[in-house]
């Protein structure tokens, strides 16, 4: 075969796997937004059949034989080796791990996640150790699999984040940790607590849900591209470049859930919206990984939506939608959006905060993954790190270890994406204020395109051209680092508190 | 291969085919309520590399090897004919028709689309006449690769009603056009029109919506296992026996659009629920034809949802929900739920005149297949038969021969179904009457299990078992006839009219 036959063909065969793992995300967003309770069965045969034609595709000697073709011909560093750089990460796991181990794997997950919920409810780890140990040792197997006599956590990381590594990560995570600790604790022992009552009140749903929109409508999203509805855990799902659906839920009394909520799907949002649309179809057409698909997000959460600027354009909107709620200013509602204080809960965590939560995970993971960790003493580590970490001993294994699904459905190597977003916003933030200047008076003006486009041009529309580490660098002027991150919460918090180290 | 191997694979084969025509079917409901706009060219490619897929499932060499030893060794009448007999309707369309043809009918169905969209715009014709051409020109061949010196008709039918047949439908129809033109006539010429004032007034959306499912509810929809949603044109779909979803539309000065569309639309909710559980994932656990379905949904439109008894029993749900519309009592509603009145538009026909609509369109597009008319004499013998039927003649294109969509999409011989299941629905309920006793008092007391029992029993449960001819005999101890449909419609119009002949 030559190498224009076999590009042709390989861009056919990838078309439609790309269009089936569309398809699978569509059944997705219907299953969490849409679908009657009683669905549920004949949806799980539609997946699974689904999953099984997909494996049948990434299988197929036809487009491995292009893929091998491919891979000979193309220059190193061109676009068609990147092709084949992420076609390969489908491909092999498609080739390497064993039919039976994935679906031990899937039917694992199913019974994982089932008795987790009892677990869970029950606030009873024992409940659901022996799935658990189950699920590490079938992950440790998958990761063999993939890589023989390697290590099994970077196997389990590329899933997420491709090309990340434990050895790169370690340093990195451990100078946020070194350098985040004491702030926090700096807050915890000397500071008051920041008075929460304005962010109180009566917020309509409906309110809530029209004020969401129109912010993120300025900010960029196109609903004619995408759309927003109510689920139970927010998420966004690109099904398309153009079709790009995001979700929200609220609290009644307290506008902060959603509007972040819904800037921080946004983010994601405007990220799948403006993906190379020539590479459609291709794996360079996809995001790249989730750590930088939470920079996005994470950027257009905090970094813009936590600004003075954005509110003193959004106040006035904030006033017009809640015309009941407690009228606050910017200096009055600034304080609201940056409080700090140590809790048990992720998910309900501050922007400080949150990359200690994130921190105790990495070092349980890592240490389940290389059996220097057993599932047994796993609530005891867990609850040393958040007394060690954060100043909290959990009361419980609900409030603790049990919290997360993400280990329910055996997803090891998720958790430090979302640290790994939260530097790489923090850093492509800095970059771009260097190149557009005073963006908070931009948003102060309402005008969020200079910063989209800036992110467009150095991230969104580069797809998976490059992997996280090289696009980070390509785009900041300097490899990842925890520096702009600490430097955004050191300022915020020595303003809100006046405590900065 | 064995029997009992054979069953086993195809039971297999046949549940992927199936979990990708619920995916179709999914991805179709998306289509229509959901998927922002900007969605549309990325949803063509996911319909078209599904649409692949089944194609290479249908053609598959296995799958015919396990039909071919069932069909050999299943006794005749067995269930397991019928399922092969049901799933051959598929294969053989998957293997007789060219690929290249059903890949030139697919386009020829987009551009036919536009173009009528355009032509009905405009109000002319001839800007449609070419695509419509070409579109018989396909369907006539694709018939002849289906049945090689076949009926053209009888292969288009086929499609939609398997087991109908021209020559079996034409006396049918003769008959009840016969009979429905002088009643229709004697409206016109003798009857006064009935004051509809109490049917106008002010139906707010979200209690229009409502009332609806109050009513959906009531006779025995269940929305556990179904969904209603809006949308431009009311339909079903039945994504899964537990995943049933249908959609409406309504006019916020007329209650009743919205009420006959949801009740119609709900007839065939109650049967895609009422398939045959055990029978999931194979060809006679699906509706057995496109007459028996409307049958259902026009049972529950017309012979419940127009019936006295309904609104005997619905008229205090009506006041509550609608305290600001024109009083009115049973004897009042009565009458406006079956006035007739020929129009030019079918969708907006009465239950009357709406056959008489139908039966213009099967003369036509008989004559279209068989050659007896050309594409460019169609408007004129569209204008006549209409005079001749429904004694009006319309004024232009748009409102005459271009005002559905079906001939745009290259579907003949599907019109005849929607008479077929209106006789077939008046047959029903005869039958079902005579079993149960006397309907309307159970309707006034709010009781429509009964009914829906007996449905579920006589027609439902069988799925497509026996073809739709059989099962209607089956069902009501006689061959499908016009006898039971106009005897309800003389009644009606002698009730509402003083007219009976």
């Amino acid at each position: 075969m030559d190498l224009s036959t076999a590009e042709r063909r390989f861009r056919e065969l990838w078309g439609d796997i790309r269009d089936l793992i569309s398809v699978g995300d569509l059944l997705e967003w219907d299953q969490e937004t849409q679908m009657p309770a009683g669905g549920v069965e004949s949806r799980a045969k539609m997946v699974a059949t689904l999953e099984g034609l997909k494996h049948r595709a990434l299988n197929a000697p036809e487009l491995h034989e292009a893929l091998d073709t491919c891979a000979e011909s193309a220059p190193e560093g061109s676009l068609l080796a990147a092709q084949v750089r992420s076609a390969r990460l489908d491909v092999d796991r498609a080739v390497k791990v064993p039919a039976s181990l994935t679906r031990e794997i899937a039917e694992a997950r199913v019974g994982g996640l089932e008795t987790w919920r009892r677990a869970r409810e029950a606030a009873d780890f024992d409940l659901f150790a022996g799935h658990l140990e189950k699920l590490v040792e079938l992950r440790r197997q998958e990761a063999a699999a993939l890589d023989p006599g390697g290590n099994a956590y970077d196997a389990m990381l590329h899933l997420f984040e491709p090309g990340a590594k434990e050895a790169d990560l370690e340093p990195l995570f451990a100078d946020l940790r070194e350098k985040l600790t004491p702030l926090v604790q700096a807050v915890i022992e000397r500071a008051p607590q920041v008075d929460e009552t304005p962010a109180a009140g009566d917020f309509p749903a409906d309110r809530q849900h029209a004020f969401c929109r129109r912010l993120a409508t300025a900010i960029g999203f196109d609903f004619d591209s995408g759309r927003l509805d109510l689920s139970t855990h927010p998420f966004c799902i690109g099904i398309a470049r153009q079709d790009v659906r995001m979700t929200w839920r609220y609290d009644p009394r307290d506008f902060r859930s959603a509007v972040f909520g819904v800037l921080h799907e946004s983010g994601h949002g405007l990220y799948e919206q403006g993906l190379p649309a020539d590479q459609r179809g291709m794996p360079v057409g996809d995001a790249v990984s989730l750590g930088v698909h939470e920079s996005q997000s994470r950027l257009w959460e905090n970094h813009v939506g936590r600004s003075r600027g954005f509110w003193s354009w959004a106040l006035p909107h904030y006033r017009e939608a809640f015309p009941d709620a407690p009228e606050v200013d910017v200096d009055r509602m600034w304080p609201l959006l940056h409080t700090v204080r140590p809790s048990f809960i992720r998910v309900e965590a501050d922007e400080a905060t949150y990359n200690l939560h994130i921190a105790v995970r990495f070092e349980i993971e890592r240490a389940l993954l290389a059996r220097k960790l057993e599932v047994r003493d796993l609530p005891e580590a867990w609850d040393d790190l958040y007394e060690q970490l954060l100043g909290i001993r959990p009361e419980n294994a609900a409030d603790g270890v049990l919290q997360d699904i993400h280990w329910a459905q055996g997803m090891f190597g998720y958790f430090p994406t979302y640290t790994l977003g939260t530097m790489a916003a923090a850093q492509l933030f800095a970059a771009a204020g260097r190149d557009l200047g005073d963006l908070e008076a931009m948003f102060a003006a309402g005008e969020f395109q200079p910063l989209l486009d800036w992110l467009r041009e150095n991230v969104h529309r580069h797809g998976s051209r490059w992997q996280a580490p090289e696009l980070i660098e390509r785009a900041t002027g300097s490899p990842l680092a925890a520096d702009d991150l600490l430097a955004y919460l050191r300022q915020t918090t020595e303003e809100v508190y006046g405590v900065s180290e």
